[in-house]
């Protein structure tokens, strides 16, 4: 590996235009072993790259970045397009702190036209691009390349309704995988599937050539396309498909592996006088074994094992223990549903959904929806538990708000990646949840820091609260716990010397960092006790009357401050009377960009060092 | 008017049932007369209400609820549906304090089964609902009423995409009117309009009986369905529809105004193996001329003269404001866009849309697209302003962060309804917006008291603002203005003597109650100054430190308390030293209920009265 002959030689997209037909098949070689190396060393998202080496290359050798516009959906599929704009001698920094990201940027580069991320934005920005082109007069394509699990979304849908009835120039991808993460759910990939198995002389019935020429100014040039392509390439169905439904010109499906195929459908695709929806399909994880098999597994992974593609480091952590929890739970009492939007692996439901089938709903990339909908169990009587990411849980805001806290509907949310997230950067930081939730009345928020605390609050949180009520926890796994410290409650814990001067206020996975920082400060003849919250809203009131007592108290917290636990504690400390200071150390209106999650604590003064550091500044400061 | 014969003796939907076919009609004439009568005085929603008449009355004929279920969308179409479910003698009492609520409430009535107010929630809400009955072995119906206005959102696709492979007992009826609160945008509502156009002998021929009755097990009821039902009832499409592509059987397009072809379609309807999708064909404000007319003036309207069907007060505004200020803007830049999501007669936006019409996006009930379509525009040196109420915006709240915040894209959005609505009620109070804001990044926000504050902030925000910027303002107009008040600055105003103890800090329409609560405090002997927040994030360090130099603040807020404003500021003056009392008065995690603005001002303290009785009595307890 690693000699890159072609591959090295691309600066930029006119030198992918410049390769020779012959060797297009070496250089997406080159570029899957380019993949390989890198991910397996700085973990990250494999398999959609993979599946779309093919597809990136068509797409730079048909159109003229930047001049044309291209939006990634999601964008963990944009490593090609990263090697072949200039960074492939920075690729292997990618994810690392102040390296390439893993998601398309601005800042990195001209050819990243807009910042994706989250799933389902691609058509909507890219239809936004093209508007504001057309209202300037430029004549430029603008493509959106989305998965059909993306499609899945709502936004997409709203996109799709919006756009269709677009002049010209715009072009949307969709690249058919059969995937979303995992194995992909619903109506419309079921959909896709149909649009594919269709035997192409039906199709090609259909569609004649005959009547193809007939419509006026694309006639001809789809006419071409037929005549000189493969035959797979005449499997084209013209005016038949949901996509045409809402106003689009349908062109496909394509070989998403053949580049000749995939140029030629982007020819035609140029000349039609409507919005155009190019159908192409493709494997997830093609081209190295272990990723073809465990599509799911390579979607985003950590290190790994190139030849026999196993994980370096395994992973049971909160997401497990959440799952297994939820098991139990399952076992002894029918009335418990788990939901999931296309994640059941990232969030540890695959037992779940494996033992209680008809209890588990992957209801597709749709938070919103999947809100909604457990909303609707839990109104007849279930117990239904919507495990999310953090991140992707801010898509529900409204139908939290709305359907399940204004109702008093009895709906468990396990928000999972709580807090910093690491490489994956500051798209899928976890630190908007709690000042998202804290603004939503009804709502009970536990913040556990152990597997212990985790499955105690999900045990209240499913049992004894009687509206929505959250249990939120951090990717990984549980850290540094004292001997002493004893069982974690479900409310709050006291840790240390209550009678000292001194307290910390933290939550979550941050106590682990707090009971270390209390040792490195105890070292400097500094006495610190610590508050440790578990549930974190409604606020107890024990714990701030227990926390007026203290002359200095710090809060440590892995979220936006705005609306934060520290601000709302440290509201009810002072109107309890509370005389001495208070001190806030959260993320004051900031993104957090790409780096690990050690790397990011250490930034935010949140991990033992940094809180050592503030506390030992605020008191020499005060003195 | 007002006898009532008919309606006044239905007690429960059995006294529905049990109407003779002859009086179904002079019933339905009865329910308009006591829909027009009613929000005539309460103001309310009309024109929904009229054209859903006949299809509520068949629904109650067909099903049995409480034990079918059903969850009208929106819920602004569901009075006829209160009407017959008991609540005809308290109509009266509509939108009023403790009187009947305007949308579906589950505390109201046994036959509310889900409460909405927020669109296209209707189908996710239904299908959990089925999912747990299936669970439960329970054979009633679950029946989602939604308009094809509410059909253009996102989520209402995600539950299609989602529920397309249930069994049976699950329906949903697509109420047709060709509008959504104005005229319907987008690729679906064209299609629908294919679908009602052609013509039925075309529709017949491609579904002879003699097809259908082969299918198994429902052939024989469509059969019959098309046998007995009028020869309309034969526009039947079966296997040929977008609908289709989701899984769903369709049935339709059935005359929503024929109560007969409505009972047979539903008859049908519950025979089918699979979700049905029941498209009915309704006129918006049937029945009433002037809401036939003008059905967008009427679909949310205050009160109004019966006869000549006109408005009894007019209401310039601050969304009038807003839209003469963006064509002032529009007049001399091109470069400005307007997005609205359906909603361009509430936000002001109709005189922009004629104006402007290249430059004005309609893109349906899609707010999480009016979003990351508003940053397209915006990447491409546009200068887009998403104008849109302040309780739809919480459907953009992942958006906000991870396409404008994030990216740094210059949106502007104008947040109307910010604050207390009034008798929409607790789904549609603008409370959240300051909460949901401050906790994104890269964000400017706004909320002048008058029109020259939102004149000159927005123009800070489209021409000196690089990054999300937003300026958000009431319902209704402006309230009073001291003569002595100056001129309004977009950063903070100063109003009152500037060396006294005892300071209130408000924004927004609230500092008219404020200047009047000072002036019935001096009476008092109490002087009080105001410190006016134009600009409430980020808050001005100059803003803070003239506010420490007091003894006693007070926060005066109309939003929830977590996340506020107040608490932000309260932290920064605790972090500059301010040795005084502060004390903060917002919406303490709790919804409002419906009831007139001046209602709800009253109850939280927020109104002149209550700011003086909250500034005397703290002032009291302090000594």
């Amino acid at each position: 590996m690693g000699e890159y002959k072609i591959l090295s030689k691309i600066k930029s997209p006119n030198d992918v235009k410049r390769v020779n037909d012959k060797d297009i098949s070496a250089l997406c070689t080159e570029i899957r072993e380019k993949l390989v190396e890198t991910v397996s060393v700085n973990g990250g998202h494999l398999s959609p790259n993979l599946g779309v080496v093919e597809l990136t290359v068509a797409l730079h050798r048909s159109f003229n970045f930047p001049k044309d516009s291209i939006v990634w959906d999601v964008g963990h599929q944009s490593y090609t397009h990263k090697l072949l704009t200039g960074r492939f001698d920075a690729f292997d920094t990618l994810r690392l702190k102040d390296g390439i990201s893993g998601f398309p940027k601005r800042s990195e580069s001209k050819y990243d036209d807009f910042n994706t991320g989250h799933s389902s934005t691609s058509i909507s920005a890219a239809y936004g691009i093209a508007n504001a082109k057309v209202l300037s007069g430029d004549q430029s394509y603008t493509i959106a390349v989305i998965g059909d699990g993306s499609f899945t979304g709502g936004l997409a849908f709203e996109a799709m309704n919006n756009a269709g009835r677009f002049n010209k120039n715009f072009i949307v991808v969709l690249n058919d995988n059969k995937m979303s993460i995992s194995k992909n759910v619903g109506a419309f990939p079921r959909y896709l599937t149909t649009v594919r198995i269709q035997p192409w002389y039906i199709r090609v019935k259909r569609v004649t050539e005959k009547v193809i020429s007939k419509i006026p100014l694309i006639g001809k040039p789809i006419k071409s396309f037929l005549q000189h392509g493969k035959s797979r390439l005449k499997n084209m169905i013209y005016k038949n498909t949901l996509f045409d439904c809402f106003g689009f010109t349908y062109l496909g499906p394509i070989d998403g592996h053949n580049v000749e195929e995939l140029e030629n459908a982007f020819a035609a695709a140029k000349k039609v006088n409507s919005p155009v929806i190019v159908h192409v399909v493709t494997k997830k994880g093609k081209g190295y074994q272990p990723a073809e098999e465990k599509p799911g597994e390579f979607h985003g992974i950590g290190k790994f094992d190139i030849d026999s593609g196993e994980p370096i480091s395994s992973h049971t952590g909160f997401s497990a223990a959440f799952g297994e929890t939820l098991c139990e739970f399952a076992e002894k009492d029918k009335k418990i549903c788990a939901i999931t939007a296309a994640m059941a692996d990232g969030t540890g439901l695959n037992r779940f959904a494996k033992l209680y089938k008809e209890r588990f709903f992957d209801v597709g990339i749709a938070e919103e929806h999947a809100v909604t909908f457990g909303c609707g169990l839990a109104l007849k009587g279930m117990r239904p538990v919507f495990a999310v990411y953090s991140t992707f849980l801010q898509r529900s805001y409204d139908q939290l708000i709305h359907d399940a806290a204004l109702g008093r509907l009895h709906l468990v949310l396990a928000v999972d990646r709580a807090g910093i997230v690491g490489s994956d950067g500051e798209t899928h930081q976890g630190v908007f949840d709690v000042s998202m939730l804290n603004s939503i009345p009804n709502t009970t928020i536990y913040s556990p820091s152990y597997f212990e605390g985790l499955k105690k609050s999900l045990a209240t949180a499913v049992y004894i609260c009687d509206s929505l009520a959250v249990v939120r926890y951090p990717r990984g796994g549980e850290l540094y716990k004292p001997d002493d410290f004893g069982e974690e409650s479900i409310d709050y814990n006291i840790y240390g010397n209550k009678n000292c001067k001194n307290l910390i206020i933290t939550y979550g996975r941050l106590f682990s960092y707090a009971c270390k920082a209390v040792e490195m400060l105890a070292e400097k003849g500094i006495e610190v006790c610590i508050l440790k919250l578990c549930r974190i809203k409604p606020i107890d009131s024990e714990a701030v009357n227990f926390a007026a007592n203290f002359q200095n108290v710090w809060f440590f917290e892995e979220g936006i401050k705005n609306g934060s636990i520290a601000r709302n504690f440290s509201d009810l400390l002072v109107v309890t009377n509370f005389r001495g200071n208070y001190h806030i150390k959260a993320i004051n209106d900031k993104f957090v960009k790409q780096m690990s999650v050690s790397e990011a604590l250490e930034m935010l003064k949140l991990d033992s060092q940094g809180m050592t550091d503030v506390i030992t500044k605020d008191l020499k400061d005060s003195k």
